[in-house]
């Protein structure tokens, strides 16, 4: 149901000391040679484990992945780069792998260093500890302000796909916007991840938002070891993985920190789908919305307003008030620019679709609220 | 103190209907010929009364504004339109002015039609009541969810600029952002209003925000009547117009939905000064540095993390964390990408100055933080 669902991977979830009592310390690992890739952050500002995985990814196919809760060894300069190298070459020694051999991934609060005296005699209790059903304990292990833990798999012709993910703060496009791990026993031939991973992260991770931010440590990672030695079908194989993608950010989204709602935006007859995107990804990130949706109040005018200020190309998406229909929740309140008297119901799950009416652009978003809670957790997030 | 401290302004403020007790309808005018210019929200959804003033903007010089809360006029299609003509035509009937010299502003809830049969007696009852000290009066008619209303004025060396504001929510740039009236006895030729204005905005109503939002409805309108009959002086006139604005865009996000911390946020060092704006305006409007904010919680990573992620021109402002200082509150915790060890404290205006390292690019910002009570006000709002 996790990262070792797919035959060939083994997982471990441990507490090291980066936080107080909960586990904090994930360990992923193929135990056949395989091949992977890894798409991260678009932020400015890339923390230490992003520059040293992505040289590790450039030198070598991937074997295994650390991941850490607690500390994003961001903002720390030479001395966070270092760490991160001085993680991967002890996970390597550990496991038998070149350094290069392995990615280090790491969430948590920006600009402290690590304390890498606990991080690494952890690394060998979770070497110690990996397992084929250690998936679960390793998804534990990358929660910050989740409230459960992220896991999916499915199933394909003969071969798995199975992944965990931590999400709850910072979730946003531009990339990966979190962390995921997905491992699958289908053989790629190197390179290939990429290719099935880019398209699939754009569906998923990359069309949801609980704030609008973009971290400077978000990362998902491929890991395929053909260890089931089924037959290649790239159709198969790319929907599975879209699909475990899809369920994975889908259980990100719910789980937003202090989510109560969780809405479906479906953007159409924008200019251009980077255009319906924009659309999209503006009225998912409008506090206006996003409170209006924790009020439980249809106000579907912010909608509106939201969506004719989209930033695209330096300036807005393109809108023309007198085409623009709107159904909020399933009830039609704007048609081609018209108001319609109807005050649409309100759920905890509701619906906005809008229709641009100017061509073939489409796309979807899911989004939460903005509630209390949100506000919340993120004041007292580090006291 | 207001729109009324120059000589030869009247206004008036007054309960017509749109809200259930408080004043809700405003009345601006010049008794003097004079000439004006008005900034409008960038927004593709324009509200009626905006696409209206537009029009009469380009076929006369306003001598009279009509601003009324509890109701946008925004997303009402035609009739809105109707009906915003049908306000300006009845005021310069009640004023002896043509109906293209009255510009109309509405604040409120979108997507309702305005209570058009309320709206026309409640001008003929603040045509009345227009007043050489009518200023504090019409500055309460616009406000929404203020808590305050926003007067200001400064003299020049014989001339006047005064003005009235409404913030709240929904402040923020791409133009004017909300609603401002500014009055001026300083003689303008035509044409000129707009020359000053535009840098008197940038520096004050366009670098300000409290949530990030871009209204349907923003406007800032400028009228000048030349009855100080004081020399003219460019410099002079144009710092005591900048003045004005920059209390009321300050007294705005005091008084911000919700807030309860200012922080100024001063970037030098970028690449040009377009991309310190991108970086100044994504810092703040960042939902995890304002909850921080407001958490009391000197969070500087959160403010390297939405720096690094400004959006600009289809990607990121430049940034390079090994070039990053940053100063909180005073205290330097990052030298050119070196973790200083250092907490800094944290006030009720704390500032944040960043240093890209980059160039001689500058900004300025003022931002408030997200408190529960943003939250509150905006699931509450309709209900």
């Amino acid at each position: 149901m996790s990262v070792t669902a797919a035959r060939g991977f083994e997982a471990a979830g441990v507490h090291c000391g980066l936080r107080r009592t909960k586990l904090d310390l994930a360990l992923v690992r193929s135990t056949a040679p395989g091949v992977g890739a890894a798409m991260f952050t678009a932020n400015r500002v890339q923390a230490a484990p992003v520059l040293v995985s992505r040289e590790h990814l450039e030198a070598a196919q991937p074997q295994a992945v650390v991941a850490n809760s607690g500390n994003a060894n961001a903002a720390t300069g030479e001395v966070g780069v270092a760490d991160a190298r001085a993680t991967a070459a002890e996970a390597a020694r550990l496991l038998g792998l070149e350094p290069e051999q392995v990615l280090v991934l790491s969430t948590g609060v920006i600009g402290q260093r690590i304390a890498i005296d606990k991080l690494l005699p952890g690394l060998s209790d979770a070497a110690d500890a990996l397992d084929g059903d250690g998936g679960y304990a390793a998804s534990r292990a990358i929660m910050t302000t989740d409230t459960r833990p992220k896991v999916a798999s499915a199933g394909g012709d003969g071969f798995t796909v199975g992944g965990i993910a931590k999400g709850s703060g910072m979730i946003h496009p531009q990339l990966a916007t979190m962390l995921a791990v997905v491992t699958t026993d289908y053989a790629l031939e190197p390179g290939e991840p990429l290719e099935f991973l880019r398209p699939a992260v754009e569906e998923s991770f990359n069309s949801i938002s609980v704030d609008g931010e973009c971290s400077t440590n978000d990362a998902v990672v491929l890991l395929a070891n053909g260890a089931s030695g089924a037959a290649r079908d790239a159709a198969a194989f790319a929907e599975t993985l879209r699909n475990v993608c899809r369920d994975l950010a889908a259980q990100v989204v719910a789980d937003g920190e202090g989510a109560t709602v969780v809405a479906e935006i479906a953007i159409s007859g924008a200019a251009s789908s980077a255009e319906a995107r924009a659309v999209a990804r503006r009225i998912a990130t409008s506090p206006l919305v996003k409170t209006a949706l924790f009020g439980k109040d249809a106000n579907w005018g912010r909608v509106l307003a939201a969506a004719g200020s989209a930033p695209y190309n330096g300036g807005f998406a393109h809108l023309d008030p007198a085409r623009v229909s709107l159904r909020y929740n399933g009830s039609l309140v704007l048609e081609r620019g018209a108001l319609h008297d109807v005050e649409p119901d309100d759920t905890d799950a509701p619906t906005i679709e809008l229709d641009l009416g100017l061509g073939d652009g489409a796309a979807r978003y899911l989004t939460t609220d903005f509630s209390y809670d949100y506000v919340r957790i993120n004041a007292e997030y580090r006291t």
